[in-house]
């Protein structure tokens, strides 16, 4: 069993020391629950309602910084995937996330499907989300709307992913009552289609008028839920990431098995047959 | 606006004449209600849990059976997606839809994806399920376990299809209380992330001791409930398909455009680069 937490803060837009002291104390009250890995939301560094770019950049830092280093110290035992405004060695903003313990960094992501304004901020990653190893389970990393994609949750299943892991800040949107947040039914059928885990971290509160869903959570293998958002608590599940390795369904179905993947044509090319 | 109905039927397994009589019901009172287009659950000529394949093959019909001439004749302007136990021409047996209008049999399906004891039964179909303009829109055809493939689901909408209409028999599954069947969260998330609607068909009742979800549920292009079942009544709501055109998610977002299937690679060959 992994113990598996989550930390919905509330970053301060564009106050990197305080939003530095805020994921560091996250750190170390999820070590002290026991947890093994623990998930920041998107952009944790930074806040997201920037003004302009130039508030993004005076933020940003570079995968090698002091900050990440800190956070790899803090982490010890515990698997950190965190987001991060990045500042790239080829002075582009990304908007990242950073898989570290205290071996140090491990993977970095950046984001490959921006959202709405990010446009005009951020440049999209060029790069698949990574598939980690790591103590806390082989973890695949995404962020926010890239969760949208069933193509590309359902690509880190086949790469043997266990967990999807995402950094999220959800913009509250409308919902009929009694519904869940319409991403986290989206998580949820990714999770059962593709029999993994799901460890997904909203930010919460209010920024410059944007209000937050605040929907953290993390999904079992089937989809169901095992831990979500109440206030800015701590979300803490246990969990065996190697049941995801399990893709039956009945005793003569199997989730990935049973593709057959050259029936899903959508008129395009197709990865391997083509590059961009 | 279009009139979406689906009628929740418990056919008789093995008596074909006593669920040609219960559709053609169907289709009168779908009629009566208005209705542009009527979903029948999988199976519906035939039943689902049979003693052997012998029992499906006795009621087993051809796509140019009398009842598929019944059912068009009784359709008039309604356009009618109907699961049926097929008889193909080379003597298999398949687990078929056939969309049918006043005009005939327009397209015939044959599910791609066999669940379970299925495969004790049916052979595959070996094509990709069809997209089919109607009087009701342009819809997709699925059937049952094959909503379960998100690939295939994203498939339908990149090729056009305004609805994915799908016959089902869901076996009634254990879920935490509250939630809705999982089968129904998967088509949530299926319509919501490529903005379609969703009419989905299930059975009800128990047969042969097996319990059915009776899950038919139908939802908008944002994933939402607009009806569901409730005990065995017709299942009715009214929706514009041309509103599943429109893929835009904010003013730089675009559910299918916004894609970069460069990135979705899985490991394996994909359809365009090899055939099977």
């Amino acid at each position: 069993m992994r113990r598996v937490a989550c930390a919905p803060l509330a970053p301060r837009v564009g106050d990197l020391a305080a939003n530095r002291a805020l994921t560091l104390a996250a750190i170390g009250a999820a070590r002290r629950r026991g947890a093994d890995l623990l998930v920041l939301p998107e952009l944790a560094t930074s806040g997201y309602v920037f003004a302009d770019a130039a508030e993004a950049r005076s933020v940003a830092v570079g995968a090698d910084d002091r900050l990440l280093t800190d956070w790899a110290e803090a982490a010890g035992e515990l698997t950190l995937v965190a987001g991060f405004c990045e500042l790239g060695d080829d002075e582009a903003l990304y908007n990242s996330a950073a898989v570290l313990d205290g071996d140090g960094v491990r993977a970095v992501y950046r984001k490959t499907h921006l959202w709405d304004r990010e446009h005009l901020v951020f440049t999209p990653g060029s790069a698949p989300p990574p598939v980690v190893d790591t103590r806390a389970g082989r973890l695949g990393v995404l962020i926010c709307y890239d969760l949208e994609f069933p193509e590309l949750t359902r690509s880190l299943a086949m790469r043997g992913a266990e967990v999807i892991v995402a950094p999220v800040n959800w913009p509250l949107v409308a919902r009929p009552p009694g519904e869940r947040p319409p991403e986290v039914v989206i998580a949820m059928a990714a999770a059962r289609t593709n029999r993994v885990f799901a460890a997904v971290c909203d930010r919460t509160g209010t920024e410059r008028g944007l209000r937050w869903t605040a929907g953290t959570t993390i999904l079992d293998e089937s989809g169901w839920v095992l831990a979500e958002s109440v206030e800015d608590a701590l979300v803490v599940a246990d969990l065996d990431p190697a049941r995801a390795r399990d893709k039956s369904l009945s005793g003569r179905n199997d989730a990935l098995a049973d593709r057959r993947h050259e029936l899903y044509g959508t008129g395009e090319a197709q990865p391997g047959a083509s590059a961009r």
